[in-house]
């Protein structure tokens, strides 16, 4: 198994399982609980392969991670109830997806050798756009944009320091793995001390 | 006219009246009942031909697709003030509309030796994404993910039905029948008879 | 730079600066800014690009159009203060926006020669989407399907012209041109003016 397909896995697992938490706050059964894990789990990864045009996407052609999303869909909805307070996993857990799926959409792009912002771009989108369509489809916590958190921020400081360190490695490994460390210590940074950018204020009263 | 070519001229009419019927709800006007029509009745089917990479998509192939749900989106404003309960109807019909489009889904599917589990995903996207299109972009009543009520569950159980008996018939007409039966039958059933699934119930309190 | 890497660049600008004066309402950071002004600014030529089979998408061939959104982005961000009211601005640089994507659109599916009624459709999917996409995500004033306004009216009627005049002229400039303004002097008459189609008036109550 190549890393990229690792990475595809463990951010398919990892994302699966807070798609099932969030069908768990919404009560859903279990085919609810398979079809949000799913969306979430494969939404970042099938846009990045659409839009670079990647024949067959990576689901179709390995159908496995299906399955895995599955599997991670009936495990939350077999435990779920076991968490005190599902809310703070699921964005716990989401932390470790982001800074898995960055990685995994960075060396897809950086294996193809498309230009510095595209990766830096597939990279982003790999990261956020499953939890985007998570949330926009059921209307629950809107994480990839709260205010005043890094998110977006995370995936594209990842990416960037991946995509301007490969040529400094004979492979993508360690450029892939500090893209993964700084994803994740940038928005579990943001959660537990509150880092952040400034956000735009506004001076005149908002219309 | 193929099998399937005629199921997506189907779907796309029942689904192009769901939209409109939601259209008439928000109290559009009738280029909004087009494009909302246009958008439920093609969007599975394309989401479908996007991830199999089938070019040309089914409705640049063939633009009366479109004629069709504009048509059915005209129908639909001059004729809905005459349904006293639209909700209703809308339901209803939405039940044959994902009938029809899971087997047109299905058969893409079969058609291209696709892997089971990819038959069977397919199935569920041409079924399910239109109507969650619709509801996700008019914020309307989500029937897709409608607590306790089978939806996802019978376009999956439709769409295995005909993946697994396919092997058994020379052609697809039999299976793809079959799932339109099975599909129909589920989704009926949950609405006449509270069919359903047990759904996730939380222990602690939600957060 | 031919006339519709020229219409591209113009809406790409335009949109992101709509996008980013959304992300100003919603007090985001500045990387919140440049995501949703990326999204709004590509998100229509993607989908024509996905759907058309284009490879690679505008973007992705040419990355500097996510360095002007970016730049749009940023510029709102350090003076979207000075404007009284973010809305009405809002509003009327997404006339400009439509005005400018709709010809691009259809332009680039006249080039390749598509039916009449696919031209019309990318010109329309061009145009709307990526303001689609940033009011769905944003879950801020959704322009696109606003009652009684013409919005997808604008860009429809635009398209065709473009798509109806294209024979009787040696080359595309004068029919987007033509497009450019009906599809402008539809929507801007349709705030300045109320011009509006007839809305669908339910006469039994709504259910």
């Amino acid at each position: 198994m190549t890393l990229i397909a690792f990475l595809d896995f463990a951010s398919v697992f990892i994302f699966a399982l807070t798609g099932a938490l969030v069908a768990s706050r919404q009560q859903l059964d279990i085919v609810g609980f398979a079809f949000v894990a799913c969306l979430t789990a494969v939404g970042g990864g099938t846009l990045r392969d659409v839009l670079l045009d990647r024949n067959p996407i990576f689901w179709i052609a390995q159908p496995m991670y299906i399955g895995v999303a599955c599997a991670a869909a009936v495990l939350v909805f077999f435990t779920a109830h076991r968490f005190e307070s599902r809310l703070k996993t699921l964005i716990w857990l989401d932390t470790f997806a982001l800074a898995v799926a960055v990685p995994a959409g960075t060396g897809v792009a950086l294996s193809l050798d498309q230009p510095t912002l595209v990766v830096v771009l597939m990279g982003t989108i790999t990261g956020c756009m499953g939890g985007l369509l998570r949330d926009v489809v059921l209307d629950d916590l809107p994480v990839v944009l709260k205010q005043g958190e890094l998110y977006v921020t995370a995936a594209v400081a990842g990416a960037t320091v991946a995509a301007l360190a490969r040529p400094y490695f004979p492979d993508a490994l360690i450029p892939l793995m500090l893209c993964a460390l700084v994803t994740w210590a940038l928005r579990a940074g943001s959660l537990a001390f509150g880092w952040r950018l400034p956000v735009y204020k506004s001076r005149p009263p908002r219309v």
